[in-house]
């Protein structure tokens, strides 16, 4: 419980915009999937970066510990409260503070989302591009180091960031990276900041790179063989140096799924959905090459589009796969596995994971980000039975220890928070103990996230 | 001076590997350019990260700093000993370690040198994209965060590296990322460990990404009326997605040095020297998108080639730059400055340093790696006259303070090592405290690289 002198520190300060009510506090201890709910004491609403140094100053002098809260889109409990304290909810810092055409760069709150700033960017010819599904704040997608279905072609938030503004532990308020497009000054805080999910300060502002909107897209399908066949297409295109903005895969019983549901007229066989980015030659080039290495690869069926209304044709299923996967069992939830592999290992990694899905109690249709290596087994769960829990959870785990022994990680895009925390130690040795060591350096009290990322005091 | 025990260690341990000799101290302790030599005591030449290991932590018992050594090749005195202590020389760690074709990644030692990796590739059809002009080793390279010409399309040493072997202060190994292409998997180590510049460990492996050799190659020059109008072609051409490998800048003080020397006959102005990579429709495509948007900038006598012979004709004035610069004044040496800006404030950070170095005693034509922001004015001075090295020290702090004025970095690619030190409170702000955290947290004793980065004690 929070301290009565602290709760009216932060009211005098803040008023109405912190909240103590039941619902909000709820609200803001539940995620995504299966976590249980881990309510925190209160939730601060700040306006300015020096409203959250004040309540993270505050929070430090009586030990409690700081939450941050984006969209509350994380899939590992992140900014959930399992030791009480204040979560601090970013909704009010979401602008657009500065758009810089000539150097490419963006400067937003932590609130803003990856549609806002989009929206906001349509008339500048330039688009952020990083794609995690869900509409999440910039903040916690750094914070997460969020990826999804474009970073083959673009890169992660590791590549985007520029430069963040961060609350420290302490209060302090500190500047990392700069302007420029590169940078040899030193430690690289702007790399450690993003992915640290808000347990070594809170994100308050971020300079993130931009591209320019491609002038044409392309969109194509392509039902193989088998999986090793789609994945062996995909590893020759990029020793080829083509450059396909996505490459999705389906698994047979995605393909099923989308069949029945849709009405779509699939061959029953793994399929691959990809998007090429560029000029109106060089996508076209791009797309009828693919198809060509497809065909040396038991590809078939193989189609390809740039209107825009073909183009969403080819890729309604991969739009629809979560949710339609989903309704394939009313009521459930899902348990979305995210381990990340070697591309040449991605076949051994899904079709053992296939396997031991085959012979569990549980369904999981596999959806992968195949240019990274990375897939999600969708198991679907009764969030109210704790075997099926259980059994996902050792699914997923299992699934780990066989990307650690391919030289993968734990996970390729949704991070640790709580979900994740018991696999650090196996994926990297001493190496944990190093960031526990940066944690404890920049957070001796531990009151940044408590419970998350780092070994626990 | 390293106690006799100590020694004693060290040579029972590596015997003939281990040298005192004063020629051998004295090479490790010089550095290119003008900073005064510092050796070291001793010089380790070990075979294995276990012996790595073992003498760090001989070290770490007798407090005696350590010091990593890759080619010498260091600008601004990284691998020098202001403190003595001993120099680990990576001569001998030089091996291409493992090639994997289908993750386009490469194991290799970090005494490994650039030019040596791509010898190895040469048959793959893969290649390691950076080049920082010297062939520097790759350790050494990672631990600068080391850049180049090929920046502006392949990234920096940061993109390059996938993971890492690190022998830390008190001698543990750790191992920091995956193969993977991407994780989420807690704190980016990887990212720290580059550009630390040997502060925190000393890097005994590396997992690298590699590229896919082009198709083709197209070399181009272009003389401009104007530095504006160049950077303004080169803004416009970034912002239309052409995606060039180089886009160097010369000067006209380099432009007429070379057509004295080389008997060219460019015009009297400033030019850019492009190259371009992909598939040789890509590559006629780009160059000449590239000519059109220059002569809309007051580009003139642009020409561009895809045959060897022909491009080695257009990009030999780049290439012999910085020779032909240093002959002009014998037996000078050069101070290259190294700032970097968003390159919208790179027109007027050339024209600022140029009317400095105007006005100066000292000579320093200029080139820079525009894509990226970064130029390097090559002040030539008489390393024997200090009045000459403080001068070249004021000119290099004032375009400093400049850059940092206009969003942007002390150094793009040199790194810090002592040259830089006195600027990074002025650069990072409390952001240095925080490096200065981290580097206690691993490093508590300070024997590793001491003197520099970070704050001394």
């Amino acid at each position: 419980m929070i301290p009565q002198d602290a709760l009216s520190e932060l009211q005098a300060m803040l008023g109405e915009r912190l909240s103590t009510g039941k619902s909000d506090l709820s609200l803001h201890g539940r995620s995504e999937t299966f976590h249980p709910e881990m309510p925190p004491d209160a939730v601060a609403y700040p306006v300015t970066t020096a409203e959250v140094a004040a309540i993270v100053q505050t929070c430090a002098r009586h030990g409690l510990p700081v939450i941050g809260w984006g969209t509350g889109t994380a899939l590992e409990g992140h900014a959930s409260a399992p030791r009480g304290g204040v979560t601090v909810d970013f909704r009010h810092m979401d602008a657009v503070l500065e758009i810089v055409p000539d150097d490419m760069l963006v400067r937003v709150q932590p609130g803003c989302t990856r549609e806002a700033l989009n929206t906001e960017l349509r008339a500048t010819g330039l688009m952020f591009p990083v794609d995690p599904g869900a509409n999440a704040s910039l903040g916690g997608m750094a914070a997460t180091r969020a990826s999804g279905t474009t970073a083959v072609r673009y890169g992660t938030m590791r590549d985007q960031v520029r430069g963040l503004e961060v609350v420290l532990a302490d209060g302090r308020v500190i500047h990392t990276g700069s302007r420029a497009r590169k940078s040899s000054a030193g430690y690289d805080l702007t790399a450690l900041f993003v992915g640290s999910e808000g347990t070594l300060g809170l994100i308050t502002e971020l300079t993130l790179k931009l591209w320019g909107q491609p002038e044409a897209t392309a969109a194509a399908v392509c039902g193989f063989a088998t999986t090793e066949g789609a994945i062996d297409a995909v590893i020759l295109a990029m020793q080829m140096g083509l450059t396909p903005a996505r490459i999705e895969y389906v698994d047979v019983a995605t393909t099923r799924i989308l069949n029945a549901a849709d009405g779509a007229d699939l061959p029953e066989t793994p399929h691959l959905l990809l998007e090429f980015h560029g000029s109106d030659a060089a996508v076209a080039t791009e797309a009828e090459h693919f198809g060509q290495i497809a065909a040396d690869h038991g590809g078939s069926a193989y189609r390809w589009a740039t209107k825009p209304e073909d183009r969403s044709k080819l890729w309604s299923m991969r739009h629809r796969a979560y949710h339609t996967i989903l309704a394939t069992r009313p009521g459930a939830t899902a348990v979305v596995t995210d381990v990340c592999v070697p591309i040449s290992k991605l076949g051994q990694a899904i079709a053992r994971a296939a396997a031991d899905i085959d012979v569990s109690s549980l369904d999981g249709p596999i959806l992968g980000h195949v240019g990274d290596g990375n897939y999600h087994a969708i198991l679907l769960v009764d969030r109210n039975a704790p075997t099926e829990i259980a059994e996902a959870k050792r699914l997923s785990d299992a699934m780990v220890a066989h990307a650690l022994d391919l030289g993968g990680t734990a996970t390729g895009e949704h991070g640790v928070g709580l979900g994740k925390l018991h696999l650090m130690e196996a994926e990297h040795g001493a190496a944990w103990d190093v960031m526990g060591a940066i944690k404890r350096s920049l957070d001796p009290d531990g009151t940044m996230n408590p419970g998350k990322l780092v070994r626990q005091n």
